[in-house]
């Protein structure tokens, strides 16, 4: 095996085994040692990818937020009106998010980072309902940037509901349901794009 | 002062002392010598009232409870239609809950107790959501239950999205503008009773 490889398949071991640690017993309460465990890596090869536990959060952090800007890129790349898109990719981050602990636990962290601002959803979410108004998608009288705001709100609760995430992707669909039926207006509901394909 | 005063004085203070201290530095780093200093309480008074950290928790979520089962008990009684009735009761609980840190610790406390299923919102919302379906308050195609399950996920986004309970209340509102515009018939919204009073 290539070292380059090898040492591509090392770190991702790590992140791995961090998140999965994170996920269980909580960002504070693991440490170096217990990660080493988890991941059967040596104390050496960490230190070749990583300082300490920190720098690990800090990269799954900055993965999940590639990850959601590769997924916000390939779908407005679909063409699908702003309405359908926002659906579409909130949807796929959803499945994602509920099957894949290493993406879940670096939004988590990306929304407490210090100093940033969020977890990257809630400007995805702005951009696309203010697009999805000057497409003329929105009901009348519908102001963008509230709907943004508890649209994020609401994601931002199917997280905290569930004491697991199975059943986020659920959660999720019923959200848009509930609130696209004061949102949109009736004849894109009618005739919803198809996002079924991701 | 008579004896049975003083000690209802001094169990309030504990709990008021208890619930800054949990607020400010988290339930776990709390301990029974944090909460002593901030009330300036012995620790022979407390132990007249409390057994330990754990009581005071329990102690706080069982008030909470209580206080809500109260709002509730106020709201019914006034005869508004049940979706007034919803609007007006939550709109009071939020208001409460961002000035007063006795009530909103104790609602977190209440839902993260053992065996516990919630902070006993969602019976709440399930209940009058329900009651305005059958008095036909809703869209047609509406799900109460599935209404209810998005106002709970969404009210509970609104303690999570912001660091500070200050805007608590603001967020409820949004959430009751952006959601009823899709879950309320037309002409409830266009003349809601009035649930400023309360």
């Amino acid at each position: 095996m290539p070292q380059q490889h090898r040492a591509k398949l090392t770190r991702r071991a790590i992140l791995a085994a961090a998140a999965e640690e994170f996920d269980l017993i909580g960002y504070g309460a693991a440490t170096l040692s217990s990660i080493l465990r988890r991941s059967g890596i040596t104390k050496g090869a960490f230190y070749f990818h990583f300082t300490a536990k920190e720098a690990v959060a800090e990269a799954l952090a900055r993965q999940y937020l590639v990850s959601l800007a590769e997924m916000r890129q390939r779908w407005l790349g679909r063409s699908l009106d702003p309405l359908s898109t926002l659906v579409g990719l909130s949807g796929e981050a959803a499945r994602r998010l509920e099957h894949d602990v290493v993406l879940r636990v670096g939004q988590r962290l990306a929304g407490q980072r210090i100093g940033a601002e969020s977890d990257g959803w809630y400007a995805v979410l702005d951009e696309l309902v203010r697009k999805s108004a000057a497409a003329g998608q929105l009901r009348p009288g519908t102001d963008p940037a509230e709907a943004a705001r508890v649209l994020y709100t609401a994601l931002v609760g199917a997280y905290a509901v569930g004491d697991e995430p199975v059943g986020l992707a659920d959660r999720f669909d019923e959200i848009w349901r509930v609130v696209l039926a004061g949102v949109a207006r009736e004849d894109w509901r009618a005739n919803p794009e198809p996002t079924d394909r991701s």
